[in-house]
């Protein structure tokens, strides 16, 4: 699994770090990586019509409906080796360790496998996540396919390049027969796990998000000659609306706030900038404190934008409401955890996951992994091999000792 | 004249909207253009080993010292028409009045004329101003050959990209006994002239300025599951350093200090910024008011670092003492001026021209035009064409009544 991890990071756009964001080459490359350890564990492969690589091992009789696997395959920039692949590449581990034993035994699962590597979890190409997991679970918007990456590129027609058809992207849904629930490994990429102590949790929930992108216009001007009680500079706007947003993040536990990008326009050294572009990305482990949290912040750059003479341009990119794993499939993991002799832990996700795109389709659990120091989307990113083996370890229990629920 | 503005606006790197920086294709088109103008006028025309467009028109035997006219073709990003391009095209319509009047009379200047057309004075490629002027003066230092633009090229690779050898730069530069006086026409890109009804002004100097980039280290990390409390985020740092910038340029007269450009790594939605990158440009009428500035925005910066445990660099990137244009041609501007009935008025200038490199070759004086609303470094930069008529008027008077310095 950590060789198959190291490859994985070597398909990246740049040379030095990583970096491989939907319908890049990169992506296709790893596509082929993946659908290869997929054959190689008895799997049945194929390319979705929105580039998500499906794997599929058949239970005791054809077209049974599947236990869904997975994570996905895309990056952040400058990432880390783990964030995604690990859930994966043990999930490609668990079903060539099931076919391996099946063989021998000559028996079969009374449902079907499916390992799902996501093209698209991140959204770091065109600013929209859960692109990939959107279409298995048919809740994919057209309107996405406009949206444009930082070179201009629509992702229509990035689909086009990439082989895709755009037009056809609904035909990647999955019905809700054909699912019996979804279960992901993934690091925890939080500090939870480590404290305590514990190489695997069971996730109760994953927080809910918010996106916007924030356009502030002020007057461009020469930086040697308009005094600056006449200057109506973005950027300055914008870096009050930076710390504006850390301050309410920081108001109540459990609430965070981020700007992980900035642009300042026209972006010349002697130049007041006459425009200023900015992201906004705010979680919360309830959808109420997360609405009162956005209130705020756009109550905090209306007044910087009423102040400074600027005008403010707020567009809503995604909500996201809390996701609940299902009790009954967290039941399962316990057990699984506890059969390996590892204490039970449930804990929240601050990060977003597949799974908020799957519920739609099925009800969800994770299993997280402890990385190191909670350090993740960074190049430091770390897990160890033990505990990489013992999460892997408990999904194969869960998977073999996995009952639908009684509906 | 306005028509050969508006030639030379049309030749820009996007299709709306005016950028031409330092060796770019877009140059060479205008080079040429300018060039024909020249020859037109009755000009000897060479580029110079910086490419630099030199025209000359001889005096009454050929190789006299010269008065050097002229100004710069580069042009900051989405930039006016006027800023530059119109002291370049003012000053060859006087050469071309003159040599008109001169082969009606059969008698010539007891100088040679020569115009400059500056291929970089606002540095918007590589950081560095002044690339063209300082070549002419022989003060191009050669350690900024290695200066990247936003591509890693290097100065010297573009160079030779543009068929230039950057072993060869000091070939531009002029000696001392060559010229006699250089004098600039160009916009105001303030708001004093405007503000008294004047077309025209003299320039007493131009304002020193420095300039800075500054890179802040923090911890990059995933936007969902690091605390507040927790992060190190270079954004957040940079941004209080944008504002503590703006406090000190407003906390005195005249001094202004910007901040032009900001990035922030990667520059992902959902990853808290791990670098930021941004630049500073402080100036001031006096070098004592600009060195207690800076020392200020240094110390803010620093105690923003310490305060919230980022690293900080700051790289000094340029330095220039405040320029005083001569006594004996302001003198001599001022006779033009009053000559065209036009009340004499002098100024400062806040922003920085190639006179700060040339005079280290050459007395400089300076005739601002009025622009409007002094909005400069914007498309929506104007002039009139009467104010542009009453500027070259002037420009030639002064020239066709140019009397060296006794020294």
């Amino acid at each position: 699994m950590l060789e198959r991890l190291e490859a994985l990071a070597g398909h990246s756009e740049q040379p030095d770090g990583l970096t491989r964001v939907y319908l890049s080459a990169e992506q296709r490359v790893v596509s082929a990586l993946v659908s290869e350890w997929m054959r190689a564990a008895g799997m049945s492969v194929r390319l979705d019509a929105a580039g998500n690589v499906v794997g599929r091992y058949e239970g005791a009789r054809p077209g049974l409906p599947c236990l869904m696997l997975g994570s996905h395959l895309d990056t952040v920039r400058n990432a880390g080796k783990y964030d995604g692949m690990l859930g994966v590449v043990s999930a490609i581990e668990c079903v060539h360790a099931i076919a391996g034993k099946e063989r021998a035994a000559g028996r079969r699962l009374p449902f079907a496998l499916e390992v799902v590597g996501f093209a698209d979890e991140e959204g770091v190409r065109f600013g929209v996540t859960l692109l990939g997991s959107r279409a298995v679970a048919g809740t994919f918007d057209p309107k996405a396919l406009q949206a444009k990456d930082g070179d201009g590129v629509t992702l229509a027609k990035a689909m086009r390049g990439f082989g895709l058809d755009p037009a056809r992207v609904g035909g990647a849904a999955r019905r809700r027969d054909e699912v019996l629930a979804y279960a992901e490994l993934h690091i925890e990429q939080g500090p939870v796990l480590e404290a305590e102590g514990l190489p695997v949790g069971v996730v109760t929930a994953i927080n809910g998000f918010s996106r916007m992108t924030v356009a502030i216009g002020g007057t461009a001007g020469h930086a040697g000659t308009v005094p600056m009680a006449m200057r109506r500079d973005a950027l300055a706007a914008a870096a009050e609306c930076v710390l504006a947003a850390e301050r309410v993040g920081a108001s109540e536990p459990e609430l965070v706030a981020t700007v992980g990008r900035m642009e300042a326009l026209p972006g010349a050294i002697n130049v007041i900038p006459g425009e200023a572009r900015f992201t906004v990305d705010v979680r919360a482990p309830s959808d109420e404190q997360r609405a009162r949290a956005l209130a705020r912040i756009e109550a905090e750059f209306d007044a910087i934008r009423a102040r400074r003479g600027v005008s403010l341009a707020i567009e809503r990119l995604q909500d996201f409401g809390v996701t609940a794993c299902a009790p009954w499939l967290m039941a399962q993991m316990d057990r699984a955890i506890a059969a390996e002799g590892v204490r039970v832990r449930r804990l929240p996700s601050g990060a977003g996951h597949d799974g908020m795109a799957i519920q739609a389709i099925a009800d969800i659990v994770m299993l997280f992994v402890r990385c190191e120091k909670g350090i993740s989307h960074n190049p430091v990113e770390a897990i160890t091999p033990a505990d990489a083996e013992t999460g892997t370890r408990v999904l194969l229990r869960f998977i073999e000792d996995f009952r639908p629920e009684q509906r």
